[in-house]
């Protein structure tokens, strides 16, 4: 198999482990056989440093004829004083929207050796194993903003916007999604007070004739967000709007222990998916060659699967990061203080045990 | 002291609680020489069966002319699939934006001897000890909605408005309230993505040099959704927008481990205030002497305090409370399958202990 790749590697510590991906692609590619062609190009604070802008015209495009994104991590201190649409997370939102990935898949699960990192109790955490489906090119995010002067100062208004037919998709691949898994799909909205969500459950309804395996649940954001933490490992599939979806994947990656070491995909209809670690840019450590890069190596096995249908290979992947945890390696921010390894290091040892 | 409170029982366990509340405050009456009278008044479902809608005028006109409004919850799935408004949850808010109550005061704190109940790790929730405000009257919940047919199916909308005099009163009020704590405020946004979370920012930055005493931190929901899990101790005063308040704050709630007794106060500029425990209407043990009041006689304490001006008094009903737990009495939903008291019994210990 011949796919080309195209590697955003972003600000702070994107660059360092979108580095260590491509090793470990190339690796993969060795060992089964593939050709990975890679393209750099740039988004975020580094694009605004070099273009004035966070997503060039020229990375659009390589994006656009691309089999799948890599990206490494956006933003940064540096260029939190800039105005809304020229921010570095503007450019990410624009590349979603271009790239037209409305479904956001976060796995939440816990890797055992780590499970103790978490704040919450072992017996809590144990086992969980979830996968949140948020959608990513809707709602409050691309709605109508406006700011104008009004009677009382300022009037500020953003507007959470979905049409019937950008609710059914992302539903039908969260229905799709847990008839895979183990059946149990949770839908989280807020009908009591959003006529978004009212429509949402409404269509929620509607499909589920259609899926008579999946067992549907309607559970309300505020709920939701405790039963993350009264009992985590009740979830199979989440499916939500964007903004609820921003929200309690973080509070849900959290919750793990294992946060540093989650990935995403994001996918749409046919075009190229955007393959990212959940973790941000953390600029504190950026250039230290601290960094941990195996959330990047998950999402990494994300693209395998989703992008390029190479499950073993995926396999391959994830049973290497595990096997590496396993006998103890570790990066400084899950050392707990211990020995650790550099990003390169731990790249290696990952490449080794595939 | 001569005060008349609107007493709203509301729905499921609403009535129990607050038949409870009510015999609490008349022995706070007795012992410190006040007089309290009750008025009642129908919310939520009961009012829809009784008259049809969820805030019926002659409640709107006994709270407005009340001192203080005590609510027990409302909702139920008996409603559920009534049109949004005629829901008993918008009864709950008309009432609110009609008494003008724009702040959400919710305590977080952990009762000692029920932290081991908390699904975190007994050193991650021991001290816990932050108030959530959150904006109660703007936002998601109270912009326009629009349900219209569009060419791909359904469009719909809410919007998430704000003037800069809603935002500036509720900064200022937790501003306040941080000064009269540990001096250390946290604004939740979403400033990388919504406009409205950018004018709040703003003004909260523009407020900040008037409160000298108070340290302001700016964190992004997603990130506040984690740090809550992370550390819930670092937190003194946290002050959101309504949507981001409903689902932090019952997040927050779950971490204690203590849910099922925590209060809330909403106050307004002036008028009376409105006070319940943040749990809900609990239909499945309602009716049947299950219910904890606990949440609702430590609503009843803030009414003291915040309503009335009576710290002293306040302050005795909280002390019994805790002396109550600290003494091993417990309901069923605390009990840990051990010995439980019903309602009335934990009522009648919590009013011995006074
Ligand atoms: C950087 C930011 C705009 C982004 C989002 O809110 O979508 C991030 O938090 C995420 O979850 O990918
Ligand atoms: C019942 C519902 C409308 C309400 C809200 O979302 O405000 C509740 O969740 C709360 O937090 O008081």
């Amino acid at each position: 198999m011949e796919k080309t790749i195209v590697v955003l590697p972003g600000d702070g510590i994107g660059p360092e482990v979108t580095r260590e991906a491509v090793r470990l692609l190339e690796t993969v590619g060795e060992r089964f056989g593939h050709t990975f062609h890679f393209a750099y190009a740039k988004l975020g604070g580094v694009a605004i440093d070099e273009t004035g802008t966070p997503l060039p015209e020229e990375t659009l495009k390589a994006c656009l004829e691309s089999d799948a994104v890599l990206l490494g991590a956006v933003g940064g201190p540096k260029w939190d004083r800039l105005p809304g649409p020229q921010r570095p997370e503007a450019g990410l939102l624009a590349l979603r929207k271009a790239l037209g990935v409305f479904a956001n898949l976060r796995p939440i699960t816990v890797y055992p050796p780590l499970a103790s990192a978490s704040t919450l109790k072992p017996e809590v955490v144990d086992g969980v194993d979830f996968v949140i489906v948020r959608e990513l090119t809707g709602g409050l995010y691309f709605g109508p903003k406006e700011r104008r002067k009004g009677d009382h100062g300022i009037e500020v208004s953003d507007t959470l916007v979905y049409s019937e037919q950008e609710i059914e998709r992302i539903l039908r691949l969260a229905f799709e999604l847990a008839r895979q898994r183990r059946g149990h799909l949770t839908s989280v909205d807020k009908a009591n007070v959003l006529e978004s969500s009212r429509v949402w459950r409404e269509i929620a309804e509607r499909l589920a004739p259609e899926y008579p395996d999946v067992q549907l649940t309607h559970l309300l954001v505020d709920n939701a967000a405790m039963q993350l933490v009264k009992n985590p490992r009740q979830f199979d599939v989440i499916v939500t709007e964007n903004m609820f979806g921003d929200i309690l994947s973080d509070e849900a990656a959290m919750i793990t222990g294992s946060i540093g070491l989650l990935p995403s995909a994001s996918l749409g209809s046919g075009g190229p998916g955007l393959y990212e670690p959940i973790h941000g840019s953390a600029p504190d450590i950026a250039g230290k060659g601290l960094a941990n890069p195996l959330a990047t190596f998950a999402s990494v096995a994300m693209m395998l699967d989703y992008g390029f249908g190479l499950g073993a290979e995926a396999e391959a992947v994830r049973q290497a990061i595990a096997r590496t945890l396993a006998e103890g390696w570790r990066t400084a921010d899950i050392a707990a203080g211990g020995p650790a390894l550099s990003t390169e290091q731990m790249g290696e040892t990952v490449r080794n045990a595939l």
